[in-house]
């Protein structure tokens, strides 16, 4: 297993050359130019990425990093804490939703248990504990620095060895009670903006409940005062295991020049991390759906990333990086398939302005 | 073949009773309430439609109008008109956006010459011509009333048949140089709103040729006059007969009980003309993407639907209608596939507010 440091610093931009090939021939099919809209963007990137004219993505899987947070003692989610592990179990019994969009994407699911609180044995669940759950992020940091690079470079880990056996194109996913409330403190540390637009309410809180999750936003950020020059430090501090293993997740993606699919809230804050602990990571990821979850905006515009799907999910699980495979699959589709203004026997009509 | 005013007459409104059974069902699967967002409201209208608990989406087809508009003799697109007849060839020969898509999502492709100005003979382009194209909406009607019916009742025609074929999901699209400035003039008819939020460049315009498209559309209007309170007229005055082959299927679909989806900006003014001969016929239709063609916000605003995909695509034949298809057949799998609260060993953990 490879430090955080040594993967970190071999991350590389893309490959422009090959992006203008891929842009040549896009504009040489049979259609305006440009019309297949951030379809068309999608396959620049995704040769970018690969370096790679004909890039391939057929085989697939979603990355379900699953945790538990110290922070729900304090009441900030309607859940309670052990529905973690059963939700976890239940990845294994084939009736979660992303079991479904997985199987409807003919994608592999890999869950990872990076941090729950219970003891989970199940062949398909890979044991990869960190600790049993964090800390309470409103009395202390839920972490140590060590732990937090740990938990990276576990997610750099599963990357390199799925990379290995042919994985070309990797959703992320994420199970944690309490993970709205971390990933809003991350969120609150680099976004300019009232508590109100990154804090929202979960997976369903009272009035009551939401006004105490806010609180316990501003609270860990207080006691904790996260250094946001130091994304590991606001990662340790305000942050979850979760959040780490998926940060992790994208840095080994972009150092193994592999695209990668960002879910909702919690992914978009550990891709706002990785992307802060190497700006060159940014390139390698893909958005896909606008979760109803409010701070899920408000990071995707700090990552300058518009969403492809509006459906208004928040289920999490990696449900809506899914969904996003079958975008991918038709942007390659059309790109490699779609004949050119000769073999349609039409002369490029756009004026190239 | 039955007549319009047969058809329309007897279309019904969606089976509610199965809808608040459906929601029920929807709320015991294992995830927050109401957390796959749209994928159930999708889930609901589609049960309501079919008025059955389980709607089978499983056979699904897009329909392609093709015709020919004579207001391109006013130099209202970059492209010649002979492009409408290669394409509709084309369409034939596995080349284009909505052969890859099509296939890509495992549908049917339905080929309808309703009006190209040239002889096509292949066996897949069913011949249905109306007329060999439209007389230049900037000089008077595109077509009589009797022809603007007749378009329509081969729209709700081939819908029929399909329907009979077991097709039980519609995707719409169309090929028709010039169909964005007769959908821009629709569009202007019913919005109140500058006629730039409504023209668009269509497949690339100078700004000179952009100009003269604006006034094209306002001149069609004030030239023939058509009664925004008749949608019969507006059609046959302004529009064309791809849209009104499209209005017939939108129509056919419901009276069908059969789900229709929108693709973009000439399908959107086609089911504005549709839901205006019958308010009902709105209930069956499923929005898509969002057009990059401006009028195609003016017109889903009008609708009052919201695209699910976000891709700024402008391409038509019916390509956003299709990658519409996957985010159908996930919402029916989610629905019928993942376990209830009782099969995950979870109690209900969200509060109905």
């Amino acid at each position: 297993m490879f430090s955080l440091d040594y993967i970190t610093s071999r991350i590389t931009p893309l490959n422009q050359n090959t992006m203008v090939v891929v842009k040549k021939r896009l504009d040489s099919l049979t259609k305006p130019i440009g019309s297949l809209g951030r379809l068309e963007d999608i396959v620049v990137r995704l040769a970018g990425i690969k370096g790679h004219m004909y890039p391939e993505v057929d085989k697939k899987c979603v990355i379900v990093m699953c945790a538990d947070n110290g922070v729900v003692a304090e009441g900030v989610s309607s859940c309670p804490k052990d529905v973690t592990a059963k939700v976890t179990q239940n990845f294994t019994r084939g009736i979660t939703g992303i079991n479904i969009f997985t199987r409807h994407t003919n994608s592999d699911l890999v869950i990872v248990d990076i941090g729950v609180d219970a003891k989970l044995e199940h062949p398909q669940i890979i044991n990869r504990k960190v600790k049993w759950g964090t800390d309470n992020i409103a009395k202390g940091p839920a972490m140590s620095r060590d732990e937090a690079v740990k938990a990276i470079e576990i997610g750099i880990d599963i990357i390199s060895q799925r990379v290995d056996q042919g994985i070309r194109l990797f959703g992320t996913g994420e199970m944690g009670i309490g993970n709205t409330t971390t990933s809003g403190a991350i969120a609150a540390v680099y976004a300019d903006c009232p508590i109100e637009h990154v804090v929202g309410r979960g997976a369903g809180l009272t009035r009551e409940d939401y006004q105490n999750k806010m609180n316990i936003v501003k609270k860990s950020i207080e006691i904790n005062q996260p250094d946001k020059d130091d994304p590991i430090d606001v990662l340790a501090k305000v942050g979850g295991l979760d959040i780490a293993g998926l940060a992790g997740c994208f840095i080994g993606a972009a150092y193994h020049k592999t695209p990668i699919i960002i879910d909702g809230f919690i992914s978009a804050a550990a891709a706002l991390i990785a992307s802060k602990i190497n700006p060159l990571v940014k390139e390698y990821i893909l958005p896909s759906h606008g979760s109803a979850e409010p701070g899920a905006e408000v990071v995707m515009k700090m990552l300058n990333m518009q969403p492809m799907l509006n459906l208004g999910m928040r289920l999490g699980e990696g449900t809506g990086a899914a969904l996003a495979f079958h975008i991918v699959d038709a942007a390659v589709a059309a790109y490699t398939q779609m004949g050119t203004f000769e073999d349609a026997d039409i002369e490029q009509y756009e004026p190239l302005e």
